[in-house]
């Protein structure tokens, strides 16, 4: 039941943000390959904190900065026909996000749910925790890229 | 004193982390471009909702996301010799930002305090409000912009 109500709420989503109405694809792009960039820098910062000098403070700005982004409303970006288009680069992304709604809605899901998990024992200080967390945000984001993104051009 | 510790402050944080130090020069520059251009999107989300049919979630969605990136030390994607160098495009970043380090520091502290400010009223659906404290935020973005980035070729 859960998995049929997502796609709606994403479309339902898309549909209602005056601001997001109006975007043009190729701004939709540049702003999600944005989000997507910026968080794999977050990514990367935690992960060279739990294999070196641990910083409790800077593993919290990364965890905070993912998780708000990923509850900013993403989703929102992948407006209709966004499947074809050139942000900073041409996109990678599938048709298929936009018509496998249960299984967007379900990665999408999971990718929210690990980053505020993430954001929740960012502040630990527990290096194997953190690795153990980043294993399974970072899980989400290759699902996502399994299914829904083309492979990079060789 | 203040406008003297704060570029000291910035410069320990660059040297002191660990995932940041090893930041090759074009990638600092597509990740901070990505930051600011993914934070471009929620500001313009916020003005539509001051302007039209205001939603709350949305709001506050955009604000957080600032927020955090603000919060998250853009201040280490500044790298030594950052001011040359190609992200998603060419930086126009000027050198002055590696050499006034006292009027960088205000600028950045003046961000994020209008950033967080933000977060705070988001939620309150006041729209003259929340345009007046974008009117502050944008400002500080302008005041940087002014000051430390070369204007856009013709």
């Amino acid at each position: 039941m859960l998995r049929q109500l997502l796609p709606i709420a994403l479309i339902a989503c898309a549909a209602s943000t005056s601001a997001s109405a109006n975007l043009k694809v190729d701004e939709a792009i540049k702003y999600r390959q944005s989000a997507y960039t910026f968080m794999a820098w977050n990514m990367g910062r935690i992960r060279a904190n739990t294999e070196g000098e641990l910083s409790r403070d800077e593993v919290v700005k990364a965890a905070n900065a993912i998780a708000a982004i990923a509850n900013s409303g993403l989703g929102s970006l992948f407006v209709p026909g966004s499947d074809q288009g050139k942000g900073w680069i041409e996109t990678r992304a599938k048709s298929e996000i936009f018509t496998d709604g249960a299984g967007v809605g379900k990665v999408a899901m999971r990718f929210n749910q690990e980053a505020n998990a993430m954001a929740a024992i960012a502040g630990t200080g527990d290096a194997a925790a953190l690795k153990a967390q980043l294993g399974k945000l970072g899980a989400t984001c290759k699902s996502c890229h399994d299914n829904y993104r083309a492979k990079a051009a060789e």
